[in-house]
């Protein structure tokens, strides 16, 4: 896990991120804070020769448009041609027919290396449905202790059919492939609170799969811890300070940005199922 | 005002945003911040299945373009078929004419609960006409003890013609139906030395009309409350740490995560007419 | 200088942006910080209207696409047929050939005052290639001692040829005419781990210039100045407070609200060649 996580700041991979307006600053931000380099271009006409400079893509659904789904493929399949790996974040699938079909278009047409999404996102990829109520997680999807065996299972079993990592946020979060999984108790619950902890977690996904591209699962499992502990330290810096969510934000990434192997080591907890 | 402000926490509404890029990250933590939960989606493909899921719908046209304002409208017809209130935060209606048409067009198509906006956006729907000076408000419109009385009367007369609240942002709040008038003197001059105040209170006020859907003027009235208060306290903690703005819009989001009924009691400076 | 500084906050001048949407919060954040006004707009059915009421224009093609390239020539044009001077920040030039066939096509049709880029976007620019690694320096571009003079030079013509001011940001940044050159040794090697501090200078830039249209180098070097020295002083602060990159984002911004000519006297570092 140590070469791992310092592969980051030795490489300095380039990741080209498709992704939300909503999010793309904190995207971009914990990006440059773990010591990547982000690089966000939608057109068309230049995602190919982008993404081919890149060592990690990441594509994020989170406000997706024609314009930007055709993109998405384009960059993807390219990616896929130089083994580039891939990140998808699956923002509201199943909350509209129009996320649910063109996750679905995405997961046809490109190898993905991991899939980051919540619980409720996560389901309704497994499922097919779309019964998502936003891009929060529905409140009887939460994973909890008496539900756990049954989300290991299902993460297993999707990404032995996708051929592709899982990577589930959550109370207890799942990173998962088909015969191993993950199981991470670290973060806060205040960190729904803030928006874009998913977006920031699979952009770092994207940071360390990028610059460790023959360890997927356990580069998966670096950028959630690092999520993970960033948000424990970021919300008792908070409480002491008196501050609120927005401050919660900027600690958060100040967090990433000051992280160091030896608070990973002395902080995780990491249980492997 | 208790239970409406306690509401949006036990409701948690869905507040669907179209809204412009530029503060769409602080809108969406504004939105967690009071307990309701944000979701950005602008694709005609899927705004009518998203607003359809949603407690509230808050147009913002600070970056329109041409694909959003036809999302816009889906939308907002879907949401009166459905009875979910729609609120249309004017950013710099006539500034140009492209604002002012559209502007035009969104209020012939769609039943509006709420427009929040500054005086110059009002008075140029009011008016119908183009001499907005950009985004912020002209100073010659400031609303002032002096032109009080103009104002009101001008928001009453414009409630009444479009049947709808009409929500004045401004060193004098005011907040109106046909018939009755709140003025709130809440809030502080640093407000427009950041971006997003107004679109941060058009989405509060969003949260909790969608929280309040039989009492769209209280629910319009403690929306400006929350931001005006925040804005104050935030402005204290601003000055004892000897910050400046970026740290001031922290501090306001804060206080919003931060806000109590209490809290709106004890400092609220509401006026009705 | 002084009266340079003061211009923007007794102006007050209304700031064109047509940006990405990466840092388009920050970048309106720093133009309202400065004490000037920031409007996004770029729709082609806006733009022209939107540059003829401001002062200046700010082109920033860091997520470009054929939409708002469009629009970016309508409002360059319009600005020059009413000498409103234009910024163009040529975000990640010779990344790909859309940007530097797209950069080109703005440089022919569009009269600049300035470009406001790093070295590598400068480079790309000079020389017509496309071999820029992202949207940050090529670490063998990095503006230092030994290779300064070929840095000036390079300003110095390109210029000329263009006929336009040219701000190359840096270690030591460049801000030069065909026949002058300002080297200012402020700012802080923390800068660059923020998304925006090129787009947030290059924003300043307008301001400044529009503030000051007879005196567009010095305005620039006082963009330069603002931002570099606002940089130090943040980096401080957060040092102090054992922060991370998140918070001097903050600070920084923070910095340039209580920025005073007083401070830029007393820390400025520019040599002149």
């Amino acid at each position: 896990m140590e070469k791992i996580f310092k592969n980051v700041e030795e490489i300095n991979p380039l990741v080209h991120c498709i992704t939300n307006y909503v999010t793309v600053n904190d995207v971009a931000n914990i990006l440059l804070a773990i010591k990547a380099s982000p690089i966000m271009a939608d057109d068309k006409n230049e995602v190919e020769e982008i993404v081919s400079i890149s060592k990690a893509l990441v594509i994020n659904i989170g406000t997706l448009n024609e314009r930007t789904l055709e993109s998405m493929i384009l960059a993807g399949k390219k990616a896929n041609e130089l083994n580039i790996p891939v990140v998808l974040d699956p923002v509201g699938a199943g909350a509209s027919k129009f996320r649910t079909e063109d996750t679905n278009k995405i997961l046809k047409e490109v190898k993905l290396a991991v899939i980051s999404g919540n619980i409720s996102e996560i389901k309704s990829i497994y499922e097919g449905t779309s019964d998502t109520k936003g891009v929060d997680v529905n409140k009887e999807d939460i994973i909890k202790e008496d539900n756990l065996e049954k989300n290991i299972k299902m993460a297993k079993v999707l990404s032995k059919k996708l051929n592709t990592v899982i990577s589930i946020s959550g109370e207890i979060d799942i990173i998962s492939n088909s015969e191993k999984s993950y199981l991470v108790r670290n973060g806060h619950e205040i960190m729904p609170f803030i928006t874009g902890t998913g977006c920031m977690l699979s952009a770092l996904t994207g940071a360390f799969i990028g610059a460790n591209k023959d360890e997927i699962l356990q580069a998966s499992l670096c950028a959630t811890l690092v999520m993970g502990i960033s948000g424990e330290r970021a919300y008792e810096k908070m409480i002491e300070n008196k501050a609120g969510t927005s401050t919660f934000r900027n600690y958060l990434i100040d967090e990433v940005y000051n992280m160091t192997y030896e608070k990973i080591r002395e902080n995780s907890k990491v249980e492997s199922k």
